[in-house]
């Protein structure tokens, strides 16, 4: 394993600790525990809270500042977070108006932040996202939630700014959820530091379908094809989940999984954007780069959300994060 | 060689084409020549173009835009632009104050630029952008433009925007470039496109010391060492190099090959933060990302700039492009 580490031990908090000082102007850094919150509260605003395993950076703590994330909080690499972190961020960044955690559906993460839910001395909701179709709907822990719990965070977080109140955030969160999906194919594995070796293994011509986010192996292990034939794919999936009507107006998400070059992600984005010209969709909107990475995976996937007026009106809300800004 | 690409052929207009649809508030692409131009010209400013082989995404398309570059001309990855590409976006983004171009030291892009600079019939200057200092500065044909690149455009970006004139733009550039050093570690090749394979071989224990952006062989191949061991190293080179006196501010830039992920880059920074401050130095700007890449290789740079006031207010002035925002 080659990677710029001193151990794996170290290394979420040497990097959180470089992370905080780089954005020093947007967030602070909480070490016990772990937590990254936002620098300048507004009273009177719904707390926004999300958080799980590390490792998928800029996802949380690049997301915390104004128009998005009040807190995020880390767990170990690919592990989640516990409830204490959870707690503690909640009791930080409260702003009297109550407090929404955005969660991925892992289990870990589901069950940790059930806890900190009802342990939490405040009004307190979550939104579960769970973008992922690479598994059925009717999979027994459900799908997964991947890149799309970026376009969640920015939405919801413009709507906590613009004065929403709880309630609100969580049904702006569950319509996103709903309106959201997203789907990711590996070309390599990715290497967990304290495992030290690739979590699985493809041959030099092989690439692997509807992978997660957490090097976990994906529905099926296909032959290498031309970007073409996978996009094409990967769009069709999501037209049958979303079955968008000819007319409507999309934000068109290309995540790039950590180790795949951004000459590569432009045209997996000019290839998808044709795909949504053929379906007769509008392209309103889009984000292209590494949002929700798999430490250094090479790999991408597409993320597709149906945009209404009031989700396009948000989206374009000013946002100044590490790795979201515009408009401010 | 696993890559999202239809052709190596197809590639770079196909990506081009993706990055200016994606981007479509700032840039405008024109294909023949290949140019990405920014979209709302300032009339009256200096103009700024920039350009190299591709590969290096998001440098130099992703810093078009206010406050940056005017335009970018992309060659074919890691292949120098040829002179109309220069003289075309040069006669597009006039402003009727003269171009500047931003060269990164490489023979063909030197030589093309050269040629433009003599065939354009504008008031034109360059500026030359060495800042890697793996190689002795008496080196044969110079010492390569690496990462600091970002931060000549940044700078003199903004410069531009203020309404300085052509000359002091170029006085300025050449000033940041004194100022500015980068010394960068792989700990993989990178693999051309065209190519198929990686330009050079490591051991899993090897990692290459003072490697520039074009998956050429570094100074020298190394065992693997903790991330402490390589950024002490690396910094030690820097501050030899630069000489910065206790107390003076730098401008610390963690660049990512491409294929490191940003928990590794925010480790390095932190520990290069420390190596700062045991020299005296304040670290009173950061930038920490993948900015100045090598298709998918693994590794990172170090850069330093000496920062006095005149430059430090250009770096925090307004910038709009895909890659840099703030302020507007």
């Amino acid at each position: 394993m080659k990677k710029f580490i001193d151990s794996p031990d170290s290394l979420l908090t040497t990097s959180l600790r470089g992370f905080a000082k780089a954005h020093a102007d947007i967030v602070d850094l909480n070490e016990t525990p772990h937590f990254v919150r936002r620098k300048h509260l507004k009273p009177g605003k719904v707390a926004l809270i999300s958080g799980g395993g590390s490792g998928h950076e800029p996802l949380h703590s690049g997301f915390v500042g104004f128009g998005m994330l009040d807190a995020a909080c880390p767990g170990q690499v690919f592990t989640s977070p516990t409830p204490d972190q959870m707690i503690s961020a909640a009791q930080a960044v409260d702003g009297g108006a109550g407090v929404l955690f955005i969660v991925k559906n892992y289990a870990g993460d589901v069950m940790n932040f059930e806890m900190a839910s009802e342990m939490l001395d405040l009004p307190n909701a979550s939104v579960l996202v769970n973008d992922d179709i690479s598994l059925p709907k009717t999979h027994a822990i459900g799908r997964r939630g991947v890149a799309g719990t970026s376009i969640v965070e920015k939405v919801v977080g413009a709507a906590a700014e613009q004065g929403y109140d709880l309630a609100a955030c969580k049904a702006l969160g569950e319509r996103v959820v709903s309106a959201t999906a997203s789907l990711g194919v590996a070309l390599t594995s990715c290497t967990v530091p304290a495992l030290g070796h690739p979590t699985f293994t493809l041959g030099d011509d092989e690439i692997e379908m509807g992978v997660g986010i957490h090097g976990e192996r994906g529905r099926e292990t296909v032959k290498l094809a031309d970007a073409s034939h996978i996009v094409a794919e990967l769009t069709q999936h999501l037209f049958d989940e979303l079955r968008p009507a000819a007319g409507q107006n999309v934000l068109l998400h290309v995540n790039g999984f950590g180790g795949t070059p951004l000459i590569e992600l432009h045209l997996l984005y000019e290839l998808a954007h044709a795909q949504c010209g053929r379906r007769g969709l509008t392209v309103q909107r889009s984000l292209v780069g590494n949002f929700t990475t798999s430490l250094d995976m090479a790999g991408a996937s597409l993320t597709l959300t149906v945009l209404d007026e009031e989700m396009l009106k948000l989206w374009d809300a000013p946002v100044n994060t590490a790795a979201l800004r515009w408009g401010c």
